[in-house]
């Protein structure tokens, strides 16, 4: 009997999505995804390609990084996810990705600024890239420090992980996240869909404004707000 | 007995072509068809995944934004979609999206002028950008204004319907039409091709010029003038 | 008994690779293939949908723009594939496509420049952009003039045709030809993946130099030179 | 009885690979695989399609060009891989493309920065690419002075072969390896993943910084260094 079964099951199918979202090559992503009340979360095993790879293989952690379960490695990125759900209550799921335009974005160090209302559909704010992290954080607790580097970003910018699910690196790529974990792989999708129409339309127009406040406003209302009217 | 089964058929597969297209993720686009005789509209259901939808899902709506048969909570859009199909009589389907090149030159506020025969075989003149909407529209009845949007810059450039069948709303997306909804989906896939044209031609020459005018007449009239020869 | 088949079929096959290869949507392209002793050659009709062709819908013309076979209209653009067959004994197929690379640098009015060894495995010149139509010539004969306009585009510069295999017409797009049909389709998809190529190296460095000549006759020589040594 | 069958099997794998991997279209392509004990490897013939390619079909050759089993012709860049095979005891594939983006960045005659993580999971330096030949070198043994072109970049920047698996042949295209053919595959892969993302990059931001030391070395040393502790 195995208690975790439906958990492993959840991040596996978030992590098959990845691959069949064209959001990763070979095994550049990863995806996590927490259960509050049993105080772990699941994540695929490092390097393990998805052509093989396996619901049972799926590793069990608590938010201190213990196995609690699973004979392989987990993701060289588990400690980032593990601080994240330490840290952030609210959130059920975490996506990692090296997809193309997002890391462009990220590589840039370039914040992805708000232009138009399929960005505003999704957060109010441009999409935040933190800052290159410091040397002796990198040669410390490196994964650890990848997660204090996001929560410094979202304090320092007075931003809540409830309303922007998703931060660029910079000079690595971008996380996301949300409820579960197909909701994080869902922004993961997303914010490379706005990556890219943010970069085509700065090729048309260098000076193309941001989008307006009353359209920001609206259009995240309208999907979010006290009397959202989109969806079932 | 429905009787409106062949136009919720006919609208859903509009809306099933729209994704087959490579036009929309997730639900970031709608389609919806015309009864003239009957005096309704067929329209996506808000915020339904395409993998799930099905014909019966399809709302029917008369052009005063009155549900007439369905459960479901109609698209967002609807209110648009009903302004246009209420002023112009010759229109028997519209389709929005969110397809990348379209919504990059949307977000760039521009139009996207005449530069081959591909464009010239669809219609004379520039792909019409709209101003983006003053702030008291915004906040009041939006998508109804949206609709007006789009009817106000035809008036002030004195387009018609039935020889453009295609306009940016800025800063948003595409909005196509035509005799019928598979008519509308078509001119959002050949205004995805046309806007991805562009962007190339001004990345490969910034001063390309406009296509010259007896080009623009002959290849709109080899396909669509009284003496058309393009065709069976 | 219909003495055209094999030929009505080498002519459908090559017409669905075009958008097997992804160079057409909708019926954006035409291919076209020769029977010199017959004296005839066989092209797409007009507007037939790739996905409802039959090889029985191909039409047979003579080199005039007579119709020999075939119930339907032939392509719009059957004056210039009969014009270039009857002026040029070498070549055996011919494809016209709106391929958004090739498309791209025709609306730019730019020759491609030879810039590497991909290019130089086909040809040994850049690849030449035809000037606009005069408008006289467009408001005449516009199909029969878009044949004169190659033909003149290949005299002024000296270039044969049988080894320069593709054209650019300036503002419209691509025309290739070869041995055969399925070598004028092969050439359409060679030029789309230069356009490309040759875009992406300007953007990365503007200054990009041509090809040096030793390396545009070496590899030129080793695929289609006397002592040829590429392939069986 | 073919002693050869496995090395040519394996040999098969890897070239199909290219394809599958959208790496190369026709045949603008080739993968070797080495056998060190036997003193021979196995390389694809040249110009046959892949969709028509088998196993038995691969050739077999000893690091002199000599011809040890196969009727076919081997692949024209035969000599190249021999040279390489020759020189560098440690690889056992190599792998030749001329994929888009790597062959952009070939024909710009630029080097590929280090800008962001992915690079860096792979390679500490930046990508080279190796200056075009001389004309007498071209002139000559072709493909072999590719070879030496090839050795010569390594000697001059004092890079090894085990540290960096890929490099661009200016004007012409990429050439990867690594310790068995599919690893070279995957290599042509990565390459090809890190010079969009490079392109994208410059074209957000034209200043964008090379990536600091210490990120190179933290992420170089988490999958290839002595306390590695990437993949399982």
């Amino acid at each position: 009997m195995n208690p975790y079964q439906t958990l492993q099951e959840t991040c596996y199918e978030a992590n098959m999505q990845l691959q069949a979202l064209g959001l990763v090559i070979y095994t550049f992503g990863n995806v996590s995804a927490v259960d509050r009340n049993a105080g772990v979360f699941a994540i695929k095993p490092s390097g393990v390609p998805y052509e093989v790879l396996k619901p049972e293989d799926i590793v069990i952690l608590d938010f201190d990084n213990n196995i609690i379960q699973g004979s392989k490695r987990p993701s060289s990125d588990t400690k980032t996810h593990a601080l994240l759900y330490k840290t952030w209550d609210e959130i059920g799921g975490i996506a990692h990705t090296h997809a193309t335009y997002s890391v462009a974005w990220a590589q840039a160090q370039r914040d992805i600024p708000i232009l138009g209302t399929t960005h505003a559909d999704h957060l109010t704010t441009d999409i935040p890239c933190a800052r290159p992290m410091e040397d002796h954080l990198i040669e410390g607790n490196y994964e650890h420090n990848t997660g204090i580097q996001i929560l410094d970003c979202f304090k320092e910018r007075g931003l809540s992980c409830k309303e922007v699910e998703m931060i660029l690196i910079g000079n690595h790529g971008p996380f996301t996240w949300g409820k579960d974990a197909a909701k994080a792989v869902y922004n993961s999708k997303v914010l490379e869909a706005i990556a890219q129409m943010a970069f085509l339309t700065f090729q048309i127009n260098p000076d193309a404004p941001r989008l307006k406040d009353a359209l920001i406003r609206k259009h995240y209302e309208r999907k979010h707000g006290e009397n959202a009217y989109y969806g079932q």
